[in-house]
């Protein structure tokens, strides 16, 4: 084994010399720093190298117009969890020339494709320090999409929206279909590589990949499943450079391969970097529609959770529900003040108010129907039967729901595969609209369902925050996502949101429940929080980890697992957090 | 990290002592073995281990007497992969125990569930003279069977049948069916550990699976997904041991849990033994009818197969049916002595006679259709319709193939879950029936399964051996199923299997095919075909293979993957082959 790695601890202040980046990459020193400036300017061209300099260049930006450098949706300070650079190699070997540089000087690098994953930490890296490669930003060709095989493979920058787009010019929908998120700016590997979820028969995006080529920590390409095979056939010849091989034919159609199946290690890791994927498109079902269904009663949630369960299980909802809680939707329709003028978290009352106003339950449930109409129609048939058990409990399809932003009707675009951005309308809940995701897994039961709910409102009332979530309904669990919107320019706002998840997290650990995802600012608490058998689990992905990135290069810290030269003491966020006053 | 472990290199021939096994662990002296045996048996019992020392305890045994020693359909000797001691540890620290032992004194281990892996090694390990690991002996429990979330509980020695019968003892068929391979005689854990299938909707038993507990080479015990998070509302409280503290609530819910997924990597590997894992199964369906359909031509294969794919893809086709052709129907109603007195491969001419005989087709198809009737109506319309273009098409169901060994009579039990011994019938095609899987995989096209039905049945009567295959039909891809048949007790058989298998590995390749599973002979040879930019998938299993196994003490060698201390110049069996005379 070589030389070991240099120990890295935090970057602490000093005196900054011109040129330098806000923050140093940890163990750099600021001459060590220009150097890799200057030969990473050569390997991506001056063009594709962005230094972070000064605070005024911590632009938050929107959604629709992201920043590479730093969390739109900041917590902490703005320039918490900040890059020194940001820089957008050309193609594949211009990353692989990255990551060897890096780990020739022992600089940190943290990979986004778009940097649109907001409410877990947008673009920014988990080390202050660290380089953002923006991956998508030269590359993001479509490069295939296979209508007989109903795929398509595509590089890190390819959006939903780019890839509905081809679609479309190429009137393709008549064969396939997209899943597509709530929103359509992010990139098709950067939500498959974080395991995310969208709303058709085809939801689990990291089921429906097949098929990657990603480069590992030290630069290395490797094809994962029936890609490792070269196939001549498909033009495989020898000479030309490894990524510019075309894939074996079965690379995206089977999964496995030969061997130990490794795609997993490669999501929600710090293991490798994606660079072509493969995505199942759904065949057109051949008829499509989309229905809501609105619950009176806050405790409804219970009653029509159990409804669910064997209805989903069973495919009779083909597709990932979702069942909405009423400020969910009203967020959509209107901002907090349009309802009300109140700083405090609304109550019981004024939620029936809004339902009331807006035609809408406590909570709302949405699902489609896919297939020719007569299965559509023995389908809604039991599901309609299902749901009249719950008094109240009234029917709609998006013609009935004519009003402006309707849930519904986007919606009913999501649920067949159109990207929108309807949705982005409930982060300016508040003024300065930011957000954290809180993302705990549960059993599809009304028990887990109302208990959940319960512990999640308590909190948000004791913060003072209103509770906007929703239940997205996998075959067997569901992942509730509670959406903390506060005020970004607030620090009262923003404490308020952080007391909420640090407390949210532990509260649904004594109940055994546990995220799916999360926030940079507490990765560590969740991670401390799959514990079991003396952190079995977790010292197995170091062990991984310190394998495969013996100096710790790529993406320290992601989901808590820290690489042997970062000293833990000095790096994990722990769960501790100031009270609420 | 510790001292290196010493260099293994294949045991050869020398005087053996009493009470030395027909093949000593590599590197491991006789003493070293005997005290190994020694502290085995206070470990497990005296009663559960078992030395081999003499040919004679070599007995083949059959698919319902499975031996633990050596592989059945062995392809060279009997004695080639043969184990040193046969050990069924009693629980999990048992396991744990003999891992850790294992490692003190560097013996390799080999683990099986059940050892009705046939056609692809048995019970056998690679490296002759391991450990076997008779796993499922002792560890054989149902733990759970939930009707609610639709999943059950098992450890290793759980058969499909073991989980038929509990279902059908507890009237549970009503509420879940199990999804079962050919035959009922494996353990799901096995099964699904090698990314075996079965043929109803939840054909894809890796894909069905849903949380494992997991020995790791050094004995350490991890839960994986949800898993990792301990649950006190399901009854966790400290100081009970690991392994014997009650799961996450999500555990068999969801799959993936927090950061990396780590499920994949225990497949077709040697980084460690499951010991517990769930499994999904399938909410009863409603309503269920299995058909047949006969095509008289050996070239239908191609159109049938383009009719299939936009069918299974679009889910007209719910479950993985399967394509057979005319031998590998033939072959269960009957061995090759009963429909010829020909050694030689039987002809054209020979094949029509016998599909006219039984009143079959050169190749049959069988599928399913599941929910209630009038959704199975609209299935089977499009089905019919779409298969009727082919001249001569016929279709069935059960009631009219009333003939003893009806293969859809089978298969109608099969596709709804209902396990049976059935298709053994054509392991005795020949006399001292044994086989060999080659198992390729493709495109569902029709160009793809006629060329890879044609080099393999070139190859097949270049060999002089008849051809059974089937086609098995996943969502994108096939997995083709030949089922080379062999007489073990003629040597002049056996290398004809072994010159088949080689040769068809290498056309494949040449083609642009890989297989997905094989035989402990064939496995270095089919891991260099997945040689990609310098066998890079290779190596980088190999690097977390060095890190989670530093002394190579689990499965070295299985599927191609060495550890760092087997030179592999002295342990690769490579393509080379004896030419036929
Ligand atoms: C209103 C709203 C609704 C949302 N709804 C959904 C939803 O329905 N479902 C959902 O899943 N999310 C949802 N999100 C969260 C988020 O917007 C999406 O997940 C989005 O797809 C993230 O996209 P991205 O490509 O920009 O991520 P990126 O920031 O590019 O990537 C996210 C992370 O993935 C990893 N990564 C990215 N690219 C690579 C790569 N090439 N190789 C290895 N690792 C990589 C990195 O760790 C990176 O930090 C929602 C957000 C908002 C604001
Ligand atoms: C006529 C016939 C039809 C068949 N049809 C099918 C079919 O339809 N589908 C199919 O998939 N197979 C089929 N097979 C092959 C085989 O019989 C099955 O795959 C069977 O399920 C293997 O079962 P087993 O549990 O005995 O395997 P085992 O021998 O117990 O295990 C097989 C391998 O899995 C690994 N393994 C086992 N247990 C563990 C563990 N606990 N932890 C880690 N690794 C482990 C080991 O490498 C072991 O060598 C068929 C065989 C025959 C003869």
């Amino acid at each position: 084994m070589s030389q070991s790695p240099a120990q890295k601890r935090p970057h602490r202040a000093s005196q900054r010399e011109k040129g330098d980046p806000l923050v140093l990459p940890p163990g750099t020193t600021s001459a060590q720093f220009k150097d890799f400036i200057k030969r990473a300017q050569n390997i991506c061209g001056a063009d594709n190298v962005f230094v972070v300099e000064t605070e005024d260049q911590l632009v938050d930006g929107t959604y629709k117009e992201p920043n590479k450098t730093h969390d739109m949706h900041h917590l902490y300070d703005r320039s918490h969890f900040v890059c020194s650079a940001t820089i957008a190699p050309r193609d594949v070997p211009g990353v692989q020339d990255i990551m060897r540089l890096c780990n020739e000087l022992e600089i940190p690098v943290w990979t986004f494709s778009i940097g649109r994953n907001t409410g877990y930490g947008g673009a920014a890296p988990r080390v202050p320090g660290s380089i953002c490669l923006d991956i998508g930003k030269n590359m993001n060709r479509i490069l295939e999409v296979n209508v007989e095989g109903a795929y398509a493979v595509v590089e890190p920058g390819v959006t939903y929206f780019d890839m509905h787009e081809y679609l479309e010019q190429h009137d393709l929908r008549k064969h396939v279909w997209l899943d597509v998120p709530d929103l359509g700016g992010g990139s098709i590997i950067g939500n498959a590589s974080e395991r995310g979820v969208g709303y058709t028969p085809y939801g689990d995006h990291f089921m429906m990949h097949c098929g990657m080529e990603v480069i590992l920590p030290n630069g290395d390409l490797v094809r994962t499943g029936m890609g490792a095979l070269p196939d001549k056939t498909a033009g495989h010849k020898p000479g030309v450079p490894p990524h510019e091989q075309p894939g074996n034919r079965a690379w995206h159609l089977f999964n496995y391969g030969f061997g130990p199946y490794n795609d997993g290690i490669f999501t929600q890791s710090s293991l490798g970097i994606i660079v072509k994927m493969g995505i199942w498109l759904m065949p057109n079902p051949g008829g499509y529609q989309a229905y809501m269904i609105t619950f009176p009663k806050d405790d409804d949630v219970k009653q029509v959770m159990d409804i669910i369960r064997p209805l989903r299980l069973q495919m009779v909802m083909q597709n990932v529900p979702t069942l909405r809680s009423v400020l969910m939707d009203a967020a959509v329709y209107g901002d907090k003040a349009s309802y009300h003028d109140s700083k405090e978290p609304l109550t019981e009352a004024e939620l029936d108010d809004i339902a009331k106003k807006l035609n809408i339950g406590r909570w709302n449930f949405y699902g489609a129907l896919y297939g020719p109409e007569p299965i559509r129609n023995v389908m809604w048939s039991v599901i309609k039967e299902a749901f009249s058990t719950v008094p109240g409990a009234k029917f709609y399809f998006p013609e009935d729901r004519p009003e402006p932003h309707s849930i519904l009707r986007t919606r009913a675009l999501t649920m067949q595969g159109i990207p929108t951005y309807d949705e982005l309308r409930w982060i300016d809940w508040l003024p300065n609209g930011a957000h954290l995701f809180f993302s705990p897994i549960a059993k599809v039961s009304g028990d887990d369902a109302m208990l959940q709910y319960k512990v999640t409102k308590k909190r948000s009332r004791e913060a003072g925050l209103d509770i906007l979530c929703d239940f997205v309904i996998g075959m067997r669990e569901m992942h509730h996502i509670v959406c903390i919107v506060f005020d970004r320019e607030d620090p009262s706002s923003k404490k308020k949101a952080h007391w909420l998840i640090r407390t949210l997290i532990a509260d649904c650990a004594e109940h055994g429940w546990g995220e799916y995802r999360t926030h940079l600012a507490v990765m560590d608490q969740i991670a401390e929080t799959y514990n079991f058998n003396d952190n079995a689990q977790l010292k197995l992905n170091e062990q991984i980890k310190n394998a495969l990135d013996p100096k710790g290069i790529l993406a320290p810290g992601k989901n808590g697992i820290w690489p042997r030269n970062y000293p833990k003491e000095e790096w994990v966020m722990d769960g501790k957090v100031e009270p609420l006053e």
